[in-house]
């Protein structure tokens, strides 16, 4: 008898490549006690856990709701919540589903509107799980560069007047990953323009949308107005990613496609986290802006605190922007002579680990391996001084 | 310019079928007050709400733990939780994945060794939804019929030796969903030699194993011991569906390539019902037990209120078998001339409603038109009398 599996690439799970660089947890273990600048990670501080802690006392006392929350529910997601989402984005609320975290709603994007083996243009320097999740659908990629106003729209226009053709185009709007950028009002139109014109689709990852702690937003309705838009957001930067609760907000015309897909994926997000977080937001109208105030306080001091650092113990080694929200830093090597990969390994030696550059770089024309990015996020603030005290050790 | 989607089936969500019948909502809806014995569902009192508030009290005021459950975790899922359930499973660790609940088990055992438009072997009459979770990969199946001990491995046997070709056969081997059978501990072993003799993977769907109330188990080693088996279990029926956790006890070879996958899709299940569950499960190791017993106890004393109404109020009506576990009932209409169609209109007219034994075909060969699916899980003993008299008026 001969083996019927034929173990090629028709099996999803077997395209699918082992991750090294970004997201290699074995970076972790080989620095014990090493200060981690690592992951777009909220702080501790900034999530709401006394809050929680009421809110889900509250449930597990109330008898009727607290067995409504261990029973299935609807794949589409919570009413209230959905409800209170919609009101936020300004869409009708059928327009939003609920999902298992950002990730989930980038896969759920890919398998919706990526056919096999299609061209993705995407951020370059890329947030790399993009990459990934979208090995669901195709491997094939147009880098489009990410510039001072973010996704290089115009680049993207001249491939496409070139005779490119793609199914979709991937970009982080908002406090850009890893660059820290923010597309500009007028391109966030023209990105838009153009994917209507040429009949693709916009993936927009908006999971620092709400960290915006300086200089001003560039709008979300141009997305959201658009049936050309999936706008992909998340409760895990404000709420925390243990939740694992996002959403998206879909065309009118993709919605019953995702439900479809949905309830062949996993059925539902959990009940009884959605009914947790439902409570908290819609309990009292000003709880989230509070908690997202007090979010962005925070980040504030602590971008603040590691640019001063880096700007007084390693003068002239960088050049640096300082972000206006989000949880990243993407520093530029200001010396061509110095080696990023040797810099890692003497950093890491010095006790202090980051995500290298090149980790994101999409193609190989771009300079992103002359940056480091540093997430700031989840960092004291005399961890972040103790970090680039160690860094300046390591130059 | 000209649209480059190409809305064809090479677009995954474009394939997908929009539900008929089972687990079309709108039966509920358009039953107002009818008594629903429709889904697989436990008992609300069989869930232990005092106990996971209890256990949700404890994490939240406990702030390191709290923090911790709001971060990010590991794709494989918690360690201790994983090695709680290796213990019982008989297994190492490394073999068990964390899923979202039994149809994302379902959906990545699918997506990890079905190959695009392969052949899958499955129940007959089938769980539906599982079919829905195929169409991920394939809508190509080869219907087998599901016999007084379960699944006819030897009918499959005769197809492959006729030359037909699987990637996978699916199967509920304990209280089968509808058929309430169980599969015996010869055909298992049976089952599996096929499925090493041909290399196809078994793809075992097992979330009523441990509501077994009456007779004997017919034993789990014999999946978990293959590297041809993926056994696919949840928290769902015992702890509530609504924390949407399950697992997977995998083949050593093909747990790299479901991480791969899982962190693709989602990332990991939730941090905060992991660490409840978790807390719950492995906190007092007999308190998992006590649950499972109180919940046999409670399916057993409904198994038989229901068995003994239909045979009060409708003697003769129809072939049944006692439930030795689980949580339906699939008895047979006796009388050939009865229409099953015309029956479920007048039993929800008189305020009862089921699911139709079409709705499980997997052919249109075998009879389960003739039979009806009773759910008899949550529903009080009151209701479930309830429930036959108003069956009785429409006979």
């Amino acid at each position: 008898m001969t083996a019927v599996i034929n173990q090629d690439l028709t099996v999803l799970s077997q395209g699918l490549t082992v991750p090294t660089g970004f997201g290699d947890v074995s970076l972790i273990a080989a620095t014990p006690g090493a200060i981690r600048l690592l992951g777009g990670i909220p702080a501790p501080e900034a999530l709401p856990v006394g809050d929680i802690g009421r809110a889900s006392a509250e449930l597990w006392q109330d008898h009727a709701a607290a067995v409504a929350s261990l029973q299935y529910s609807q794949s589409h997601g919570f009413v209230a919540l959905r409800n209170w989402i919609a009101a936020r984005e300004g869409v009708d609320p059928r327009r939003i589903v609920i999902t298992n975290g950002g990730m989930h709603g980038l896969s759920l994007a890919v398998l919706t509107v990526v056919e096999r083996g299609a061209t993705v243009a995407v951020d370059d320097p890329v947030f790399p799980l993009f990459l990934r999740a979208l090995e669901l659908s195709t491997t094939a990629t147009l880098p489009v560069p990410v510039i001072a106003d973010g996704f290089d729209v115009e680049h993207l226009a001249g491939r496409l007047a070139a005779g490119e053709r793609i199914a979709a185009a991937y970009t982080v709007p908002d406090f850009h990953n890893p660059t820290q950028v923010t597309l500009s009002a007028p391109k966030r139109r023209a990105l838009i323009e153009l994917a209507e014109r040429h009949g693709f689709y916009v993936i927009v990852d908006n999971p620092y949308r709400e960290l915006r702690f300086a200089g001003e937003d560039q709008g979300h309705a141009v997305f959201n107005d658009s049936d050309r838009s999936i706008h992909v957001n998340t409760f895990t930067k404000t709420l925390g990613p243990g939740w694992r609760l996002g959403w998206l907000v879909l065309p009118e015309h993709l919605v019953d496609a995702v439900i479809r897909l949905r309830n062949r994926v996993d059925g539902h997000s959990p009940t009884v986290t959605q009914t947790i977080v439902e409570r908290l937001v819609t309990g009292d109208e000003q709880w989230f802006d509070r908690v997202l105030t007090a979010a962005r306080d925070l980040y504030r001091e602590r971008a603040g605190i590691l640019i001063d650092a880096l700007h007084e113990q390693l003068p002239g080694a960088f050049e640096t922007q300082a972000p206006e929200g989000g949880l990243f830093l993407w520093p530029r090597l200001a010396d061509d002579a110095v080696d990023p990969a040797a810099l890692y390994q003497r950093a890491a030696a010095n006790g202090v680990v980051y995500q290298q550059g090149e980790f994101f770089a999409a193609s190989p024309q771009r300079d992103s391996a002359r940056h480091l990015r540093f997430a700031y996020g989840d960092r004291t603030p005399e961890d972040l001084r103790e970090a680039v005290r160690r860094l300046a050790l390591a130059f």
